[in-house]
């Protein structure tokens, strides 16, 4: 077989069995190959960070990874973004990218540029394949590096996947994650046992239905204070599930915040860094003098390590859970507060939610935590135009289950193309544009450099109103039911209304007051 | 003065003052320098792309830089793809990343990548900005090389913005581009002075009025044959001007053609390298024996190497030129013939064409070449999704005359966001977009692998309708007036009819038959 069918092959009998792809000529032999092997499944997207970002998604809700197949720099270069995510998601990604042959690649043709130097930004794991013989087995390597909860990026000239000599490989089995050794398990809890100052912070697999569980068990034994991360790949939520509160967002209130605590256990994530950095505030959050204990680090098994601490403790009474307090059906303008009224008391039982919410984000969070479970997908790098594509790669991942989308307009133009791929695929997506018609969180930003007014030039870049985007024509244009409201008990009616439908809709939610 | 005021004032010294951006938090004391310095017009892309194109564009047709201001690494990859056709046109362009304070960086923030290694894939000068003292050098020295004919990259860390012991600074003065010295020019002419097999294939500033022109005067003195690079940044063309044939764009035929030269002689380019690569056939398109002799590199001013040419060759009669032929205006169906035959009728005069035409290319450009005398930018690095953004650029840079896009729907996809930019600005761009719904390029490279049939699931990876983009939506929901249309008549109607009006208009070519 050539080399393309052994890269195929191998993707396959590895269990990668969706490629998330907008393809070139240079891997045009092993597009031939998905018509031979009936188990692959190809996505396309209209533009590459969809295809990454639904990588990203799928592999969120599976655990296991999907593939992209991408076209040389420029191709790899636009998925980028959301590689960048998935990086900071600890999602197992293969990410493949075809280049020209090895022997035109030193003439420097049109379309050649330096596909390590993009990929290595934004993955863990970087090779370039070498010849047929070697391309199976490097399929499977990039297997077993995505399960390690990377980005792993292979690099195919194209006469690799050419030859006759190829043969599949199978990556090493799964082995499972780590965490902190039981002995260690036993240090932690010994030294948080009588601490109510102590904070457990939780991020990665620690943000599970029993993660959740566990941790909460843990403070009602010992009285310690349970955070978790923003920036989470993937949180179970909903009546009856853990409580928690968040790290605070305010650099300054985190640091007061830490700093309180005698010891932080980091349970799925590593030292807390600020996001943005301020004149004279120091980059990391755990303020020295407070220790730090590592119970599991981001791609670790924090859900298991957590599961230890309780038991370690004897932590067996259940502890806070979010009550099903449903809200009422909202009235008056449209805005973050009646969006998340409306979510949440419309919230379809098991839904997926993909978030990218930026400044609307506390409100519509707030509301949705005592609506019926679902797990919550949100924005891990901070690079914007994730949710659309995630939910793509989540409705891929889970036919089954309703997903509900939820994305800033200034992020959703990014990867607006994504909306063209639910309508392809007849995904089960139901997608709200939180339409502030700005950059808020520039504004805030602005004002935060002590700056007293807003200067004319850069209130209108953070103007993405004038002219006005209507969402409802572009879901129209790339193939779905598109509706505007404003008003939010307009909202509430459509939104019930797209989640008892079957296939992609699009509520363009205009803020109004 | 701080490190950011020291920037601006740079750029604006040098003459550098359009900035196309989409920033963020890092890059705040810019944002508000653009308010304290009139003579800086900063203009708003909803997504990175859209920025590099613009910037590309931009410095097509003034010859000189505009900035970007571009944020953080996933900011700068998403405008990697059309600085890789910027860097594939030698545009000047300032290409400025904000990044994370320097103190802040070495803590892996959420945001924080390898900016260095993203912009060298498509950069040729990348610096990384050390203390606001030195900024404003750093600013100056980025329009200094990019004045070169290249991507300057310029990294600013935040804290570079910051400080108050910062100086503006100037590049050196212009200097203008290179070429073959005289004594070279004359060797050249002596040895292609009695040689009707020669080829003088040409690129780069050599496709201006003048530089044809010259050619064309050569090509009549000693009977060689004139041709063109397929992948051209700008040429001057239309009725007048200065007539040109492509270097064929099949491989086997560009071999046999060149084969058949006893010399080459390259003004503006470098020797021709084969775009895609097929199995048993050669990376470079000179056979060997063949002479190359050059005139002119890429970047170098190959207008002026083409005049001397003619003068050494005392070649002053005027050469072939394009005839006034203006199409019939067309019937039948929309196809890229009638496309043609309706643009190539109603070119206005001094115009400026932004395309992307890919498979849809021949016929219209044969149809226009003996319309009303206009600019041509073409795609110079294969990576789609340029001429909308493109067309941004130009349009800023000439605000006086009027642009026409021509968009292949799916490149159009890529970087779609652009249409907003043209609205937000009240750009004089009529954009048509080429639908024939299909990777239709794909198809061909398909087959050409030796396929005989084509895959179910190829087929729909190359289908880009299913559903069909309605592109006159997409048009309306970014603010401006969308068209569509399948018939030629109606076409040429409406292509009339928008080119007459002022601002922002698209049409929707459907192809039909």
């Amino acid at each position: 077989m050539n080399g393309a069918e052994s890269l195929v092959r191998s993707l396959v009998a590895a269990g990668v069995d969706r490629v998330f792809t907008n393809p070139g000529s240079t891997e045009m032999e092993i597009i031939k190959e998905f018509d031979a092997v009936p188990e692959l499944r190809p996505v396309l997207g209209l533009f590459e960070g969809v295809c990454t970002g639904a990588a990203d998604g799928y592999a969120r809700m599976t655990g296991r990874p999907a593939a992209t197949l991408l076209h040389v720099g420029p191709g790899l270069a636009n998925g980028l973004a959301n590689l960048h995510n998935a990086k900071r998601a600890y999602s197992p990604v293969v990410n493949i990218a075809g280049d020209y042959p090895s022997y035109h690649s030193p003439h420097d043709p049109l379309l050649s540029a330096d596909l390590e130097g993009l990929a290595s930004a934004m993955s863990g794991w970087v090779r370039r394949a070498r010849s047929p013989a070697t391309l199976g087995q490097d399929g499977a390597d990039a297997v077993a590096a995505a399960r390690e909860g990377q980005v792993a990026t292979l690099i195919v000239p194209q006469d690799a996947t050419w030859g006759d000599d190829a043969t599949p490989a199978l990556p090493p089995p799964e082995v499972s994650r780590g965490r902190a050794a039981d002995s260690e398990v036993e240090r932690i809890a010994a030294s948080i046992a009588g601490d109510k100052t102590a904070i457990l912070l939780v991020n990665g697999s620690g943000l599970s239905e029993r993660g959740l569980a566990a941790a909460n068990r843990v403070v009602a034994k010992t009285g310690c204070r349970l955070m978790v991360e923003v920036f989470a790949a993937r949180m179970a939520r909903g009546a009856g599930r853990g409580a928690f509160g968040p790290l605070p967002g305010d650099q300054t209130v985190a640091l007061e915040t830490l700093g309180s605590a005698r010891s932080v256990v980091l349970a799925g994530t590593k030292p807390p860094v600020a996001y943005l950095a301020y004149e004279g505030l120091p980059s990391l959050l755990i303020p020295e003098g407070v220790a730090t204990h590592h119970l599991a680090g981001p791609a670790d098994d924090a859900e298991g390590a957590l599961e230890a601490l309780a038991l370690a403790l004897d932590a067996t009474t259940p502890g806070a859970a979010y009550d099903n307090v449903v809200p009422e059906r909202p009235t008056g303008p449209v805005n973050p507060k009646t969006v998340g009224a409306a979510i949440g008391s419309l919230m379809p039982d098991n839904a997926i939610v993909a978030a990218e919410t930026t400044t609307s984000g506390g409100p519509i969070f707030g509301y949705t935590r005592g609506a019926a479970p679902h797990d919550w997908l949100g924005l891990t790098g901070g690079s914007i135009g994730m949710a659309i594509p995630l939910a793509v790669g989540a409705a891929v991942a889970c036919p089954d289950r309703k997903v509900l989308c939820i994305q800033s307009d200034g992020g959703g133009m990014y990867t607006n193309q994504a909306l063209w791929t639910l309508a392809r695929e007849s995904l089960n997506v139901v997608t709200v544009i939180l339409s502030n018609r700005r950059y808020k969180i520039l504004e805030h930003e602005y004002f935060k450099t002590g700056a007293n007014t807003l200067g004319a030039k850069a209130d209108r870049l953070f103007d993405i109103g004038n002219p006005d985007i209507d969402w409802a024509h572009l879901g129209q244009g790339m193939g779905m039911e598109g509706h505007r409201c404003t008003e939010a008990e307009d909202f509430t009616a459509k939104l019930e209304a797209a989640l008892a439908t079957d296939g992609p809709q699009l509520i363009d939610a205009v803020y109004s007051g």
